[in-house]
């Protein structure tokens, strides 16, 4: 007897796209006789013991990645390695994290530009390629004239609805952005995207997406980092925590993914999560930074599961939702460094292990 | 009133270095007016949150290095970096590791050597320079024509006497092994040194000097990794915790840090604390590899506690003795990938984080 979809946690459940938008299908990579025939490469010792770990798993992920239908894994190859930065701001944020959120998000994403954040340094440092896209900043940005970094205007919209008064986007703006996502990876050289994102309270949309989809409850979900927790007055955080928990019931009705997303999600997380399916259909590796870009895995996961075979999490935050979410998403995460920058910092410094994964498979 | 000195643990105490063995003088690197200095610089983004996590605890220590007394630090400088692999044999290496073990460190040293281990794949992935030291290797050991490893013969002997019948060096042979480590770094370029080792067994020792200095039982300090010792006997594993509790309880009178060095070490392991103790007298930058190199740093911290400024400790291995080791250390290392390589892979797969650090401090 088959179970009621109705009693699956919902990420368990099939999920429809927004109508009239097409998400392209995805190959799952699991291939057995790839996975015999590195076994053996990836020995490299003489006394043939699994010496390497984590490495060893994300070198096999990435080989089976490249084992496409047309032809079998033999080396791996890495040709322009991209982070795109998905900037947008949110209605919730002077909420739950107070006021002059735009300013805050505007002077990250003109730092960003200018290459003075430490995104820029340490992409300079590891070669990798850095693209801005505005995907719904509510403050109009203009960047320099000779900026070290890329940039996309595809603005959904300045900055989402307050999603505590309704839903934070219609689905038609949620397609548009999980579109628009998809489009910015298309049009994105090389075979490795890392994402990311940046914007004042994505992550406060994060803990919401994680909440509905894995049916963690809100005051795990969205809860401080102990360390960060320190700086804050314990009656804000409780005030922060009831407002999101009151956001989280009043769309508790949702049940499909794209609805979950446009109304709890932001324009920043329906892209990424179009970049992530689009990557992962055209075989790209796809590494996944902070706590935004892993709520649009789940949502990336919902419209299509196979997407997770081409994800390679970064790092693990402090952030209590973020160990959940990478426990529902049954991730390993590379780096656990204590990092609460995102900005595709996670990304950036997992970057040298994907290489190092490479040099394992090149033996 | 003073404790009495013979209720310390063991690494607690003061130790005298072996008679007429040199230890050169290490400068505590703490400077309050350098860590407020840093404070503001390492904030980074225009929020000032400690967004870094370890990655900024690294940075400080890298910075307070670089901080000699006769120049304040302003910038980091990372100049040819050098791996050290000090390879020797122990004694109680076919009582515990199976036969044949002088034939697979053999083996791996050729390996290394040749160019064709994994410890030279991320060598030149990461532009490292790799040198391995014969400490006392039991084979002969000829590094070919055209090696893209560096070689240096150091060897103290044959490989160690079995410590299970009597104390593996002599105090003599131990003080050379210190003195020749030191020497070693003397010679070898750079502001960074990284510090490994290979050799069947030489996890045997470390695990019995971590029993006899930081007081951990031997069952603990010795145990296999989980997922290691799937593969292996039960009974076997029985007999060679045995064996190696009789060896901890052969040398259990003794209470200085040489003497328990020379009776349970090993040439690789004297070797490497030597190397650290005097790369820590010029203000080097040490990387500390796997379980072999930490029981190292143990015994270099035995002989002058100021070392440990130096020591960034790169990986934690799934041993429970390295586990319990680190925290000994008051390590917070800063991979955690399940290795169980050693052999510098470690070392190497953290130092582009020590990278990400210099960029953090460029910013």
């Amino acid at each position: 007897m088959a179970l009621d979809p109705a009693l699956l946690p919902l990420h368990r459940r099939g999920h429809a796209p927004p109508p009239g938008l097409a998400v392209p299908a995805i190959a799952p990579t699991a291939d057995t006789l790839l996975d015999h025939r590195l076994a053996q490469r990836l020995a490299c010792a003489p006394d043939g013991q699994r010496q390497f770990g984590r490495l060893q798993d994300l070198a096999l992920q990435l080989a089976r990645i490249q084992n496409g239908p047309d032809h079998a894994f033999d080396t791996l190859t890495l040709t322009a390695p991209q982070l795109l930065v998905f900037a947008a701001d949110h209605g919730i944020a002077d909420q739950v994290q107070g006021p002059d959120d735009h300013r805050r998000t505007q002077a990250r994403v003109l730092a960003l530009l200018a290459g003075a954040a430490p995104t820029s340094a340490l992409a300079r440092l590891h070669g990798v390629a850095v693209t801005v896209v505005d995907a719904g900043l509510a403050t109009p940005v203009t960047p320099p004239a000779r900026s070290p970094v890329g940039w996309q205007a595809r603005k959904i919209g300045f900055g989402t609805r307050n999603l505590l008064l309704g839903p934070a986007m219609s689905v038609a703006q949620a397609s548009a952005a999980l579109q628009a996502g998809m489009d910015v990876v298309r049009q994105t050289p090389g075979n490795v995207v890392a994402v990311a994102g940046v914007g004042e309270a994505s992550s406060a949309c994060a803990g919401l997406l994680l909440s509905r989809l894995c049916g963690v409850p809100v005051a795990d979900a969205c809860a401080r980092a102990p360390r960060e927790a320190a700086g804050f007055d314990e009656a804000d955080d409780t005030e922060r925590l009831d407002a999101l928990t009151n956001a989280a019931l009043r769309h508790r009705a949702l049940h499909n993914a794209t609805d979950v997303l446009a109304a709890m999600g932001g324009f920043d997380l329906a892209m990424m999560a179009g970049a992530m399916l689009q990557a992962a259909s055209e075989r790209r590796i796809v590494l996944v930074d902070g706590f935004a870009a892993g709520a649009a895995a789940l949502v990336a996961r919902a419209l299509s599961p196979a997407v997770t075979d081409y994800l390679v999490f970064s790092h693990r935050a402090p952030d209590p939702g973020h160990r959940l979410m990478l426990i529902h998403l049954q991730a390993d995460p590379l780096l656990d460094l204590g990092l609460t920058a995102h900005q595709g910092t996670g990304a950036l410094l997992a970057w040298p292990l994907v290489r190092a994964a490479q040099a394992l498979l090149d033996l």
